[in-house]
């Protein structure tokens, strides 16, 4: 056992502050890592303040993972001591059933192993996330970082960069196709520069123009405020893909009328409260919402080699540990462009 | 010219009765078609009555129309005297759009001409529907019922045959899928029997178990009542594809649920009012909700013709027209098995 520094939340309704814990030492398959930097996401939030419901403390939060190998275990084969690596939303599955096997990991019939907040396969011992100067990890669930990318802006490619790579890829963004990502976050900021190095017109649709330079440096074509309702009248049947990530009440119903026939749109934040759904602008368009939960290993390896070649990386703000709590209420004020990242070597 | 007896309604509070009003003469490109028989479809009685909004009376409605052709204007290539055809829920579309040059004319961007309760291009002239005892329509949206299909039996398939055969083919339906259909209605029955025809593995989920043994006997392996909280668990991540054709409020949470990672769920009846949709059930399994409407001119000719090679037509219980109101009241009950036909012999 090795003991790991951290900052953790002892209750929903306590801060982070600091904590100390034991991970395992790293058997033969384990990769031990230090961890460099961390990601921010809005689910850390959720889950620290257990707003979804099954919460389990102490919690170190954390799953945008970007570090230096320390030591490999004997049966490892994919690392070595100095690799620059990173650790996504999970640490294992089932490896099973047919989800895992098609490499969709993320919907493991057994349900994936978190990061953090989550258990082991064992069922009992509690996993610990990033907010934390070293883990171990299984080596089929450690994921290499292109020499090119520095491991602070990489770190969110881990969840940030797979919630929008793969849906842009599973529902076919490309040449010829015009996308939309409503809201220009952490998440949607991603998905701009994703889906115009993937070749597809890209529009933004976000609350006001304010991000409106950010958003065509990003890459997009057109940049429109949803709070002038002449959008929604101008991008009628404009859009053969609509990725939302914003995690707030939209009227969905309005955007679904911005999709071509055939159009889908891709839930990629999650609203807290149920929707409220339409079916005309469904039928009357043979559109279809979906939803859609970052990505499986191997398709995180492919997003991170194309965001490699395509020199794709998250704009952040790095701040050390200490400011975590401060960060979080600027997260719920959209107050970070893009991500808050953790420099590790402010824990100490 | 021509007079044409009919069944229509003045209002939205009045009921259907005896109604005569003019048709014009085929010109060139129509085909005049005396009617013989005409299906009940549920969005009668909710455009009769104006629950939609947006009615225009008097309105004659029915749009499941099967006939026989006693007249072709001098540029009519497709149809002789004599040709036992159908029309159905459109008799005209703009013919230039992207959808009607693909063959989705249901979706047209200048709107389809509804067979009923809609207007002729000409933006003023109303159409009048199937429940009279001729109609002339242009070549282009007749549809050849195939020899050994009875007209009765056939005339459904024009809007309740392909309401559901569309979305069966567009999403995949065939060997080694597993299907589902929601309620077994009008609708329903006619997915049954469609779904098996293409290979499928299908399961109704119907309220009770009352109509097992006809779904068993149309093509069904398995019948579930949803009112059995136990249907519920039993069949987590069972279907590839569900086509809901209830237009009553269901959960639609617990139906997405049934779906496997990818599953589809189609809405083919349309619910009165929004849907609460919890974004989970999507994110958590890569799931789509959709909706499909009807289906283009090429497609119901397509179904048609598979209908006659598999011998699949409606089940139906033929009335006198001067039954339909009762017929009316039955259908908001489901007291139906499982389709009224109007048989226009009792039109006089």
């Amino acid at each position: 056992m090795r003991n790991t520094l951290a900052y953790g939340a002892k209750s929903a309704k306590s801060p982070l502050a600091p904590f100390s814990f034991q991970r395992r030492e790293s058997g033969p398959h384990d990769v031990a890592i230090d961890i460099k930097f961390c990601g921010i996401c809005h689910s850390d939030i959720h889950q620290a303040r257990d707003e979804w419901g099954g919460s389990i403390f102490p919690m170190v939060p954390g799953h945008e993972i970007a570090g230096v190998v320390t030591k490999v275990g004997s049966a490892v084969s994919k690392y070595k001591v100095g690799d620059r690596v990173g650790v996504g939303c999970f640490v294992d599955s089932c490896r099973k059933c047919s989800s895992c096997e098609a490499g969709l990991e993320q919907y493991c019939d057994g349900g994936m192993t978190g990061t953090y907040n989550g258990l082991e396969r064992d069922g009992k011992t509690p996993t610990y996330g990033g907010y934390s100067n070293h883990i171990v990890v299984d080596e089929n669930y450690v994921l290499k970082i292109p020499a090119n990318l520095p491991l602070d802006k990489a770190a969110p490619l881990l969840c940030a960069g797979i919630t929008l790579y793969s849906p842009l890829r599973h529902w076919k963004c490309g040449p010829g196709k015009k996308v939309a990502i409503v809201g220009l976050g952490g998440l949607g900021h991603m998905g701009v520069k994703l889906a115009s190095a993937m070749g597809a017109d890209v529009t933004v649709l976000s609350q006001t123009l304010k991000k409106r330079d950010d958003g065509l440096r990003m890459g997009a074509k057109d940049f429109y405020a949803t709070s002038d309702e002449t959008t929604f009248k101008k991008l009628q049947k404009s859009f053969d893909l609509i990725i939302n990530t914003v995690s707030a009440d939209l009227d969905l119903n309005s955007y679904l009328g911005l999709l071509k026939i055939d159009g889908q749109m891709v839930l990629v934040g999650v609203p807290e409260k149920g929707m409220v759904i339409h079916p005309f602008p469904l039928i009357m368009g043979r559109r279809s919402l979906a939803g859609s939960l970052i990505g499986g290993i191997k398709e995180t390896q492919e997003m991170l080699d194309f965001c490699g070649k395509h020199e794709i990386a998250c704009e952040i703000e790095k701040i050390p540990i200490t400011k975590v709590n401060d960060a979080y209420e600027r997260v719920l004020r959209s107050d970070v462009r893009y991500r808050f990242v953790i420099d590790m070597a402010s824990l100490t």
